[in-house]
């Protein structure tokens, strides 16, 4: 069947209305009426084809909320009715070692992101969430907390989970000090986030504009880094540093803001290699760790988290005809924090 | 006193016989009959001032091996007679976090390096193991398994300790996989050390002549990373990878032959910043660590490690009026694999 969606038909073309194929629900199926979608900066890649492997019409979208509408036979986890999200993945291999352990990101048999892959046949791409379904496997429906407000949860398919599992894997806990580089999408689940953990979140930003919202969403200090000279007071202070700008930047003058045996981890994969200063890691037993979104499991229990301590994302509300300005505006930062799309009106 | 020993005069020119001051043994001090020094690269930088902090004469040395010939009144942990060690650091705060927690090599008060740092009075150089006696306090002082070859030992105040840490560090552990990348003074004690931790060991090498070596020190593979494509097979293979190289090369390549969670650990530091390809350590959740040298307790815990297992360097003995060759041998990787100087012959 078809749904109503929006999709981009070249890499230099707006998005716009597309019926979006969506397969019979099979025995291991959840239906989908998607009402919420956020916007990821992925998706912009996605869209114009920067990471080179868009096959066109191209239909974005991952950080998806909406109820459950009609499950096959054989699903036991969700029920019509549920309020469910899917994220980054909508299938993975099942059987090789990350799969098996519950780390489906790092499947190495062929994980299937929500859009950008094929689906098991191998011919069929897989379409995102700017639609108003979408059917996928049981394993990877998430199920969204009654207490959250699901336009705002949406965006904890992705930029929360993406901030939230480094954290829990490097360990962050109550009263460590932990930077978060730039301020975005990303950076202001980080600062929730770890703030839920018990850290002191300091917000390294180069726009004074991020004061005021720094504090707001649960940091201690701002250090505005536009200034040559501004991290030298900051040099040895912290546990970790969550670094989540995707453009080339300068990771050496925070590296040296760490403590010895501090890490900085990298959620953002700029185009180009980063150079990084060797002396900076040896001399105090410094590491640089890359992740990369979680598994279904550690998703669920972000969520459940996200629940508990009341967070969401910050976002502005748009309707798909705004669509190709809210991609502008992202490109320019200019978002508080995220653009969810109402899908609803699709 | 003045004892006999070579210094460099100038950053070019040769290292020739000089004087070495040495302080009257105080309360707490050993004074060291030195019997061998082994020839670090390090030495080499600070020589020939590469490192732009070499004040002249310079002597440098800090693999030293030697007899206890007196000590301090206060002295409790070594005797005359005993054959001990010094590292790369003769002195520290005793006061920072760091120091408490035995890892004096990350002191933040002000570590005092055995060559190219200041005495406690900030003002009288430190001198290196180029020369018949050393007196440090004893602290400092390490003992040397009677098991050994002394001679042998001696690189194992730093090849060996720099090595060893970082494999501690990360629990490397039997059954794991870890590539040695260079195999040089640092990369033939990793070898050794990795294998006696049960550990399958890979040499990476752009040398042929070394696979034969690679494999009497304990590797169970070796390739040749000269050819293009040499490293593809090796994708996400190795828990660990310890990197020993300190001049410029391509890291992006060894990271994708770490498994998910694998770390790359680097104990060379380049001059220039190293470009990494931040997708690589993305993808997989791998990360870089920095390693630097290891604390007092560490690295007497090492060498109880290496008399237990008779693990020491691969080594050349020189007299001292060879220094000057064997650094340029050293500088053309040239040795097999550390020059140890004979200090009786000072």
């Amino acid at each position: 069947m078809n749904v109503r969606g929006y999709a981009a038909r070249s890499s230099d073309s707006p998005l716009a209305p597309w019926g979006v194929y969506r397969r019979d629900p099979g025995e291991r199926d959840v239906r989908i009426q998607i009402q919420h979608c956020g916007i990821c900066h992925s998706d912009i890649h996605f869209a114009r084809n920067e990471w080179h492997f868009t096959t066109y019409p191209a239909v974005p979208g991952h950080e998806i909320i909406g109820k459950v509408i009609q499950v096959g036979s054989g699903v036991t986890r969700h029920r019509a009715g549920d309020l469910v999200g899917v994220g980054c993945f909508v299938n993975s291999c099942r059987s090789c070692v990350s799969c098996k352990e519950g780390q489906e990101n790092f499947c190495e048999g062929g994980l299937r992101m929500t859009f950008g892959s094929f689906e098991a046949d191998g011919k069929t791409p897989t379409y995102g969430g700017y639609a108003t379904e979408i059917v996928v496997d049981e394993h990877f429906v998430l199920k969204i907390p009654k207490t959250l407000d699901p336009a705002a949860a949406a965006p904890l398919l992705c930029a929360g989970i993406t901030t939230y599992s480094p954290l829990k894997y490097v360990g962050l806990s109550e009263g460590q000090k932990i930077a978060v580089v730039g301020l975005g999408g990303l950076g202001h689940m980080a600062v929730k986030l770890a703030a839920s953990f018990g850290a002191e979140v300091t917000v390294l930003s180069r726009s004074s504009s991020k004061q005021g919202d720094a504090e707001r969403l649960g940091a201690t200090d701002f250090v505005l880094t536009r200034n040559e000279g501004a991290l030298r007071p900051l040099a040895g202070r912290f546990d970790f540093i969550l670094d989540t700008i995707s453009a080339a930047h300068d990771i050496n003058g925070p590296l040296g803001c760490l403590k010895r045996d501090g890490t900085l981890i990298l959620v953002g994969a700029p185009a180009d290699p980063l150079p990084v200063a060797a002396f900076r890691l040896l001399g105090r037993r410094r590491s640089i760790l890359g992740s990369n979104t979680g598994g279904i499991r550690e998703t669920q229990e972000m969520l459940d988290h996200c629940g508990a301590h009341g967070i969401t994302s910050d976002i502005e509300r748009i309707v798909p005809d705004q669509i190709n300005e809210a991609y502008e505006r992202t490109l320019q930062s200019d978002v508080k924090y995220r653009f969810v799309i109402d899908c609803t009106k699709f």
